[in-house]
């Protein structure tokens, strides 16, 4: 058995709860019926992974994962390559984006190196580089099949190692180049068009738009009619996105939830799911980014977003906004009065 | 000068910053331009509040309103009246739906008895009682007129007391009926049929839909075509929508963005807009509800809101909901590096 048929193997699907019974719980609250509408979804939800009640969700983490892509040297993303390691500086110092978001959010954040395309390690970001950067796709396959195995390990080990201390993930990345990767992943997974799932990523304009589709639609072409998605991470995959597979996986082998970010995580989450479909049970979309492939993902994932917020960053940003709803959805079941013990009238005068 | 007129003469419009430096220092983030979507537009907002940088939001505060409504007495609610005051008790130990949410977000609650229809104090609720209850607007004027003065002024008051040790206030409110008293004032103030503005509120049926449609139309009939604002509140307002409208000038006359929770609160926000335009710059919409008039309600304030999470059982729970992701903008503007200071190059290669 490989390393990944035995977690595989380990991943059960998310029922620590009845359902009726959480369900019965929920409608016993001091608030008329259904009245908190997603929160009690994403309540049972919780409940389902964790039991009823789930942990109060205080111990929140986001797992941000670099790495550099050959295929930016393709000409498809508005950022040259040496953007992801001096964004990772940033990140170090805690002053990017996902840092601060975070912060208000009651969230620390790890960043951790699966592939930037740098010799040294960087000080602040834990080193676990695979290779410096997965190989250009747009002429040769990206990574070689232990390569990607590494890196899903990597995201693996990552939750693994936390899931003890904290109670539930964000998952992000950073990675120049990344969304062509993700587009790519996506047309091969899900059978769409490259027109579809090639977004502006960063801010590119129409003619490198042009050049990223034609750079997914001919790569994508290399690939037999439906690919096992260790063969598209190879062929076209990012050690970012191996990465985020593993630690979706991890997610699940250790009973925690995982809150997607956009794009990028999303296309994770295609493969992590096609590889164990019982993953989606501890997948949490937090929100639509920008990309007009990211809606087909969540479709596809059967995922509803929380926000629309217009986003487009990355680095696990919306994931992180996302996460005191859901510790407030699980303190519903935890803390919150039932008509049975507050004596309040549940009964409606008509 | 009477009390609301030398109020709305002190406040002032929120310019306490400049919009193109702001929109400056936002484009200078070490991110791509734009990448943040609506956190920018309100880290914006909020530097018009605060000066730029806004505080860091830590210090969040949710103001419950409690009131009861003569109108329940018209059979327009699923729950009785009694329902009001049995709430106010699981509010007072920390067990309803708002302590909890809030918890999460990180925010303190506050309940506010402006008018319960009990003659004792409550037990851990602010006694700022004006009358047991409204007089129902089915029969007759709901409020004296210098009752609405007087919950106004305890809504004013609320704010301006915690204003010093408080960053940011989330609005919502209790009391059996007050949907129907909300729709009320919406049809009058915003000129829509009372079909359109009444909703299912805790979840009547459709005998009782008619009920609640036929008592707002007949009631809104007995006021001129343009009344103003006041008029509307005595009419056919509620205390807790009073106190609303004043906590919202307390907002603003105080500097303090104010989040609306749903389609009461959002009622407030028209009348409060209505006696003083200003009053607009300092509101944020949390989220829109599944009352149908409460998207109206907010494209006429000219308001977005953060989610739809199908939420409708108000409490504050929802604008509860958006502060952390409020507390997230401010944070860019204080924390996040910028190209400029950061060495990152900025530059596109394309």
């Amino acid at each position: 058995m490989t390393w990944l048929e035995s977690i595989i193997a380990e991943i059960t699907p998310a029922q620590r709860a009845n359902v009726d019974v959480v369900q019965a719980h929920l409608d016993d609250l001091t608030k008329p019926c259904g009245s908190l509408g997603r929160l009690e979804e994403i309540a049972l939800q919780l409940a389902l992974i964790y039991g009823d009640p789930p942990p109060a969700l205080s111990r929140r983490h986001v797992i941000v994962f670099a790495s550099d892509h050959g295929v930016a040297d393709a000409g498809v993303s508005a950022y040259p390559q040496a953007v992801t390691r001096q964004m990772c500086a940033v990140l170090a110092e805690q002053r990017a984006g996902i840092n601060v978001i975070a912060r208000a959010c009651g969230a620390s954040v790890s960043v951790i190196d699966v592939g930037v395309n740098v010799d040294e390690s960087m000080v602040g970001i834990e080193n676990r580089r695979v290779r410096r950067g997965s190989r250009n796709f747009a002429i040769e396959p990206a990574l070689a099949r232990d390569e990607v195995e590494l890196a899903m390990q990597v995201g693996f080990d990552s939750v693994r190692d936390r899931s003890a201390g904290d109670d539930i993930f964000a998952l992000g990345e950073i990675g120049i180049g990344n969304t062509t990767t993700a587009a790519a992943i996506t047309s091969a997974l899900l059978g769409l068009d490259a027109k579809t799932v090639c977004g502006r990523g960063t801010g590119i304009d129409d003619a490198v738009l042009q050049r990223k589709m034609d750079v997914v639609s001919s790569a994508v072409a290399r690939l037999p009619a439906c690919p096992d998605p260790l063969a598209v991470l190879s062929e076209i995959g990012g050690l970012d996105i191996c990465a985020l597979v593993g630690a979706l996986l991890g997610a699940a082998r250790y009973e925690r939830p995982a809150v997607l970010d956009g794009f990028i995580a999303s296309a994770a989450a295609i493969v992590a799911v096609r590889l164990c479909p019982a993953v989606r049970d501890y997948l949490f979309a937090a929100h639509v980014s920008c990309e007009p492939g990211h809606k087909l993902q969540l479709a596809a994932l059967g995922l509803q977003p929380l926000f629309d917020l217009r986003l487009r960053l990355g680095e696990g940003t919306g994931a992180a906004l996302a996460l005191p709803v859901l510790a407030a959805a699980a303190a519903l079941l935890r803390d919150m009065a039932t008509f049975t013990d507050a004596g309040v009238a549940r009964q409606s005068i008509v």
